[in-house]
């Protein structure tokens, strides 16, 4: 959803003091009947650590975090290995990849992402007015970085790359080695992010973090979340790792701006032993459910490193959307050009059971 | 305090997994025993409907809050009696700021601000290349309106006029009739922000908001904060207020951030009947409790439309703030070229009355 159309949801309702008819368009979370598997949140919630932290701390709302940043940077810094300088902290790593953008490409900039993929990099590159060319995802729904690089090395400016890996919406992987051999040895006028937001789902072995290749070479920068895995998305909490040069001058495009509640939900969620392994077992749950669910009904997926499944329908997505939703199930959007494919975002198991059940009902009345 | 300070302050501690050390830098809100005069912070803390709905909102931490921004940004445009497509909501102002001065001025920029004043536009314009002319205040205190059109006037290219109304650090006002004037008979080339931080705290008659002309003149933005009256500096979240194409150029470069328990907070905050009387009535005793202090010692102030107040020193203000920090308060930084002033912020009544003993014994001592 855009700004546009969030907006004219709110205003296709009426009276722009009401705030009932807006739940038309999209429930208020805090009144969610609805089973939510558009967002790719984690539908656990936040740590029972997180949510003391954030009751604790309510009361200092009123009150500049400057000193919990400092030790959120800190503790982040720490569980990486890496120095304070290297990471940024951001309003989620989206506000990080924008402001990337922004500085990692400059003279005749060219942005190249895959297609489909997280839109951050490449909406926020448009609104620049820098061209932004998107590279089909190869046979194997992995970035072709074959093709990627291609147009890199044909570009006659500075180019960024972008890769989201695990890949958003496909949920598939591209080979680390790969990756690192390309960032490794690209030249200066070349950039590279790295988007890990779903890092902690991977269980292939040959999948790793750039985070050690981003402290050596300033041309790459690393995304990380506390929006899935941790299940703070609606607190906008996330960093970027990189070399201390170049985390200066993302950071000069955005100051001291963080959300006590965020840091200290993000702070306390770190120290919480379980809850990364809680959520991950949940999800691999959830993914069986959801699997099995789609063999039986002869339904093809690609496989999934993540907390989300593109699987193949039978119909147009647009039609699915619909009935699902209006069955309450809010799956995910369209994502060009997989029209025939939906993204089913993995909520509990108890959710993907209803799921299942409905999409039984689904192919029964012949509409996948 | 600026990312490399608050950074020096972590390692200067030592080892950066600990968060022990760096409370010695800034003491972290949850664990504060010091007086902090030196944030503009509104000492209340949230008002009891927002610290509510923060608490019920918690559970709901792991969703995007597309729903609950919609509601908060329909909330603010009935109050202002505007559409919804005039309001930007923003991780704090400051976001809006920066976004702003990122958009309003293109073909040879240059971005002019009062000296001293509040400090996020002159530096994101800096930190993007832009040069800034800082035009001194006038002798009361006020923005210079006739130097900073003359800096705009015979600039070639696209200026960007930056208000702090009342200002910060000073507390003064600018007259809104002369910015009025100026902004609706300024050519399509000079753009303005208005920054209304401290609108709620005013008692002058002749002040009133730009907000009505937003609406009219595309190169006009109107900045507003729940960071102040409202007491929520800690969750960052503020807005813009201009005409709905100069939001949607602003909002092309911040897609759908928005901090679930800072958008709860602001929409009960808002609902709140009693909390902005209550903020400005325990500010006007707190000043009150100031002005009195600082005439019984003859130290000169600005006459202050804020929650903080400039008065003058009889020494340095660097002595000045470590001398009050190791008695337990914490008073304005240095603002070049105001080296003899410190600004105090105005906390609890009963705070500044501990301060008013601090500076009796102060001037005892020959400090002040």
């Amino acid at each position: 959803m855009n700004r546009r159309s969030f907006l004219r949801s709110s205003i296709a309702a009426g009276s722009a003091g009401l705030a009932a008819p807006l739940l038309r368009a999209v429930p208020p979370a805090s009144q969610a009947k609805l089973i939510q598997l558009n967002g790719n949140e984690n539908a656990l919630g936040p740590a029972p650590t997180a949510r003391e932290a954030i009751e604790k701390a309510i009361t200092i709302s009123n009150r500049y975090p400057f000193a919990d940043a400092a030790k959120l940077t800190a503790q982040i810094a720490g569980r990486h290995g890496v120095s304070s300088e290297s990471i940024l902290l951001g309003n989620g790593s989206s506000e990080i990849l924008r402001l990337a953008v922004q500085v990692l490409v400059k003279r005749d900039p060219l942005v190249i992402t895959a297609r489909p993929t997280y839109e951050a990099v490449g909406r926020q590159a448009t609104a620049l007015g820098i061209e932004v060319k998107q590279v089909p995802v190869a046979g194997d729904y992995s970035h072709d970085l074959r093709r990627m690089r291609q147009s890199a090395e044909s570009h006659p400016g500075e180019s960024l790359v972008y890769f989201c890996n695990p890949n958003n919406p496909t949920a598939t992987l591209t080979s680390t080695q790969e990756i690192q051999d390309w960032v490794a040895s690209a030249p200066d006028d070349t950039s590279f992010i790295v988007d890990e937001a779903y890092f902690d789902y991977v269980e292939d072995a040959q999948y790793s973090s750039l985070i050690p290749l981003a402290l050596k070479k300033k041309n790459l920068l690393v995304a990380r979340t506390f929006s899935k895995v941790y299940a703070l998305a609606g607190l906008r909490i996330g960093y970027g790792v990189a070399h201390p040069e170049t985390i200066d001058r993302i950071s000069s495009l955005t100051r001291l701006n963080w959300n006590a509640l965020a840091l200290v939900a993000a702070s306390a969620s770190l120290r919480d032993p379980n809850f990364v392994q809680q959520s991950v077992r949940s999800n691999r749950e959830s993914k069986l459910i959801v699997t099995d669910t789609l063999r039986e009904l002869n339904l093809s997926f690609l496989p999934s490193h993540t907390n989300f499944i593109m699987h193949r329908l039978s119909g147009d997505i647009r039609d699915y959307i619909k009935r699902m939703k209006d069955h309450g199930v809010l799956v995910g959007r369209p994502f060009p050009p997989f029209d025939t494919y939906c993204r089913i975002s993995l909520g509990l198991p108890s959710e993907m059971k209803q799921y299942a059940a409905l999409m039984r009902m689904f192919r029964g009345k012949g509409w996948i």
